[in-house]
């Protein structure tokens, strides 16, 4: 008999990727598969849920922007205690576990009761956004690094963030959960220097069928995801290489959108 | 019948991710059994290859450091012309198409001989590296930044990275094809203000049967590469969120490595 892909007692932290189950690694398929008892994050659509075992045990345990369902040392000790009643334990977590994801508190928790953890990589917001909007967030000799933040604040209180460090025209920032602040991070971005034309994209439901993609400028980007982003999870995309020029007429995005007006006035 | 995945004259570019088959996405995998015609890179290893029609033509178009077996405008020019001549074209490059994978001239090219190209996400190196380790690449409140840099130059040259703003200890640095310009990669950032004992990782072989993971810190960088590293392409981590302290216990590579007397030292 070939060795189980999880073995009883083992917690595998799986990346589910952005949503669509097509973007699910080959392996974090098999996890799901093999798990007898599965923790879901908010954002995992039941699309991928229906690939479990018909017998396994589905828990959510989401948390999404303000409303925090359970808190991460519940979740924490749902996890050691499945596992130390022998489940085959897999912890499903938007995107990527290692990006985000709080996936340090979970494997310290499960390493100090000498749980066995193990991860399993997946598709992150940034590349699943720049894939459907169909460009590259490196460009050779121009944007040669590429910045992940998470712009998320409680309701009126600033962002703490080196926005001299972000103001970087050399750099593309993939900003996660920036939707909220996103006045606030185009107002701080070009006092610090980057221009105000600079390219930008939201990207919302990156890879859903709901999915919808704006191009804008930096200065626009408070109008565009007020006039056309709606309840989604949002990843904010800054940079050189978001919009190169040559690039915007053979894009449908950009064709059927009011802000490819806007970006021209800005 | 239903509608081809890849229609002809179509070109996508698919991301084959680390090189464990088993983290390509269900999508890339199926994208490469429907095309007729692949151009891949010299890291896409034959695991991967072998999930191609038997009858689709295969065509090695790698770039390896220092060895431009052909150059990026022959690489346009054969997209183009599979295209053309109604081929199902996929463009396989190692980890994910949107970074640091010179994506954006072959969108480019095809665009302008008004050539369908789109993408498909894949696992990129920091990513599957952080898996492999057991780590995240974020910590909250702690390690909020994380910054993805390729650190190729060619022999001799320095490197024209901005190091003061790489020399944030909030946040987590993953340098690309850092190997060759590791000693430089640490006497700037140390330079720059970063502390020498800074935790620091070189992966190498993200993923594979050969994979090998040496933690060690900023300072000693050099010498881990030097003494543990052979020919594979790798990957350094470098910041706090790298090594937390109680983790290195229970990890199979901190016990297992010469290194982890080198940490304890620097």
């Amino acid at each position: 008999m070939p060795e189980p892909l999880i073995e009883r007692g083992e917690v595998w932290l799986v990346g589910a990727g952005p949503g669509d189950p097509d973007l699910l690694t080959r392996k974090a398929e098999k996890l799901i598969a093999a798990a007898s008892i599965i923790f879901y994050d908010a954002l995992v659509g039941t699309t991928i849920l229906d690939l479990a075992d018909p017998g396994a045990r589905l828990m959510p345990v989401g948390k999404r922007s303000g409303r925090h369902s359970r808190d991460q040392r519940t979740i924490n000790e749902l996890l050691v205690g499945a596992a130390l009643t022998g489940g085959r334990v897999v912890r499903l977590k938007g995107g990527d576990p290692s990006i985000f994801g709080r996936s340090a508190e979970e494997i310290e928790a499960l390493r100090a009761r000498g749980i066995p953890v193990r991860i399993c990589p997946g598709i992150t917001a940034a590349n699943a956004a720049a894939a459907s909007a169909g460009i590259s967030l490196t460009l050779r000799g121009q944007s040669r690094k590429l910045v992940l933040v998470t712009a998320h604040a409680r309701a009126g209180e600033m962002l703490d963030l080196d926005w001299r460090a972000l103001a970087d025209p050399a750099a593309t920032l993939a900003i996660y959960m920036g939707k909220a602040a996103c006045r606030q991070v185009s107002d701080r971005l070009i006092a610090a220097g980057l221009p105000a034309a600079t390219p930008a994209m939201v990207v919302e439901n990156a890879s859903l069928p709901d999915e919808r993609i704006v191009r804008t400028t930096l200065a626009l980007l408070d109008i565009a995801v007020a006039s056309r982003i709606t309840g989604g999870p949002a990843l904010l995309l800054i940079g050189a290489a978001v919009n190169p020029v040559d690039l915007c007429l053979t894009d449908d995005n950009m064709r059927n959108s009011p802000m490819a007006m806007l970006s021209t006035i800005a």
